[in-house]
């Protein structure tokens, strides 16, 4: 018997996304590195922590060598990090996957170039810009920053063409440095996602369609399978993978989706593991923090059916009382080891269920036990439609 | 919002099963500290690791501060150290219940005094006893040490009278440190476990009994749950329940039995989780690693439903070929993170599917790809049985 050597995962930023790829990456025998900024990432609790911030290229040269693959947690890791990396060891997905994905210009230019519609949009430099867009647009539109933003930050609903001057106020101080596109609002029917996976090889899975709800631009809870999605399916895994084979995508990506009149409209691309997939961890054959480990490592592929239905409570600012998840059937929950904070993802809830029948009561059961039956409502509300 | 302060495991023994512990622990929020003598102990690349012996008490004055919970990847830790760190802090299970549980000659009397009947028993402490006991008990008939022995280890099968000396030289000289018994040897049908696990309250809960087959006294493959088994289970969980309120047990714990001509027979008690627990990852509602986290931190115990049915591989030695399992419907790849040695645990696979039918074709299916039909076919065939 010959000594063996383990695969390392580095992975960039030390959140929730990178705690839960290193839970993953261990059953396969995979030890994972992190890298963060703060002392305290979380991710830090089961693995190894380099805290180090992204131009700290000492640290990065060190923790290169120690590593078969680098991946992120964080996507706004800085383009010349992600190159710099790149030079010295495998980074999956590539640098230039991430760009197009940094930059919700270059990302809603792609998605039409593969077909996919979006919200009509513009990119604004200028205040002038801003006014030349406003009335092709019209109002109600979003002025956001081209990059940087996530979960609902770094934007600015224009209810009017009267808020023109309040948006600029807002964010018109970054437009130089990050750019800034105004997009039509919307008045879609339903958010969903799809959870894609592609390998080194080239093979291409996606999970079942997601449904997404949000509050103040955060995901408060999905569900998956998606209920009533005849055909949308196969068009979203379709559009998902025409996008990965143009980036040359290698890992898991989540592609936002907007349901309006029956059509999909592309929304964002977060090239990363998901908050829409965690209900992946039990509600799938394979996770996606699985299938991205295997995917970049070069590993075949899991089987990326669902088993069931699945309900995913994301938790805000601070954790509810664990007790109601812990005492229900195939409930399972998920602390990531935070402190609480206005605004921050400290951990969610997985409700699982064989039928819509049996979701329907045991996250009603789990909603109202925990005093969130406003969080669970709209899913309710969708899986009763079909009764 | 107020800081928080996240619970601690603190785990004695740094291997496998530590390990999943510590996995299991993460996402209920719960840090794991592990003390083992080895600086390479493979729970060590999923949470920090303290490297003492069991008698550095120095060492273990530090861990106990720093944990709210002690409990036990490894049974044989000293009673003198768990006597020790339990007037420091909270042990479960409760270092009496170790003691029974790593004594062959307490334990096999402990299951009697439940009702549960054992193979015949002898204590033997010199030459003549074994002597007397083998003109009792007759051959063939298994000599073992009544401590410290697991695996198969500190065992010696006596096929016929002859074989007496050549026992005695094989162990008689642990007979003054570890005692020895001596044990019918029955030709038992089959080999059952029921995992059990009792929380800091006394709720009680079993899994659905698992049958098991050991190849040189190591557990190759389980299946579960075991199937054809009427009035079995009812019968091993009461007998577990008797056992663990005896006890007061806190935490889960195995107990293995034979099946002879229908009726349960004790063979050993496995204080902790249990390597025919395993498949519990996929296979069940709540892992016995997430139960045994939940019960020994006071928190509310998981459901311990099957999800349809389960086979698990042991991998000994080394680990196989990886993609088979990984390309296969619904298997999962554990791959311990250890250097290969002869007769170590290095890993499982567990193959699961929704019917007998369906875990036929899984199973043998993955068996061919790996060239391993010879560990599972016990399997296959009992469940092609009841076809």
């Amino acid at each position: 018997m010959s000594t063996r050597r383990q695969l390392v995962l580095g992975i960039l930023g030390g959140g929730q996304l990178a705690r839960m790829l290193a839970l993953a990456a261990a059953p396969l025998g995979v030890k994972s590195l992190v890298v963060d900024s703060a002392a305290d990432a979380c991710a830090g609790q089961v693995a190894p922590l380099v805290v180090a911030d992204w131009t700290d290229y000492d640290a990065l040269e060190h923790f290169a060598r120690q590593v078969d693959v680098v991946t992120f947690d964080f996507e706004n890791v800085p383009a010349e990090t992600a190159h710099w990396l790149a030079e010295r060891v495998a980074v999956f997905p590539a640098p230039r996957a991430l760009a197009v994905a940094q930059d919700r210009l270059a990302e809603k230019t792609l998605f039409r170039e593969c077909g996919l519609q979006t919200p009509d949009f513009k990119a604004i430099d200028t205040r002038q810009d801003l006014d030349l867009a406003l009335a092709a647009i019209g109002a109600p539109a979003i002025l956001k920053t081209r990059r940087l933003g996530y979960d609902g930050k770094g934007q600015f609903r224009i209810k009017s063409l009267a808020d023109a001057d309040a948006a600029w106020a807002a964010l018109g101080a970054q437009a130089e440095a990050h750019g800034l596109i105004l997009e039509a609002f919307v008045p879609f029917d339903r958010e969903l996602s799809v959870i894609a996976v592609r390998s080194r090889d080239g093979e291409f899975r996606t999970w079942p369609l997601t449904q997404n709800w949000h509050t103040d631009g955060v995901l408060s809870l999905s569900l998956a399978p998606a209920p009533d999605i005849a055909g949308l399916q196969e068009r979203a895994t379709g559009l998902a993978r025409t996008l990965a084979e143009k980036l040359d995508y290698v890992g898991v990506f989540a592609l936002e989706l907007f349901v309006k009149n029956g059509e999909l409209l592309g929304n964002e691309m977060a090239p990363r593991v998901h908050n829409s997939g965690h209900w992946t961890i039990e509600g799938a054959l394979t996770s996606q923090f699985e299938n991205h480990v295997r995917a970049v490592l070069g590993m075949p592929l899991g089987d990326t059916s669902a088993r069931g239905l699945s309900a995913m409570f994301n938790w805000i600012g601070e954790l509810p009382d664990a007790a109601p998840v812990l005492e229900a059937v195939d409930a399972h929950w998920h602390d990531y080891g935070k402190q609480p904070r206005v605004g921050r993802k400290v951990g969610h809830a997985t409700v699982c269920a064989p039928d819509a029948d049996q979701l329907i009561e045991r996250l009603s059961g789990v909603a109202r036990a925990l005093g969130r039956d406003q969080q669970a409502y709209p899913a309710v509300g969708k899986l009763m439609e079909k009764q």
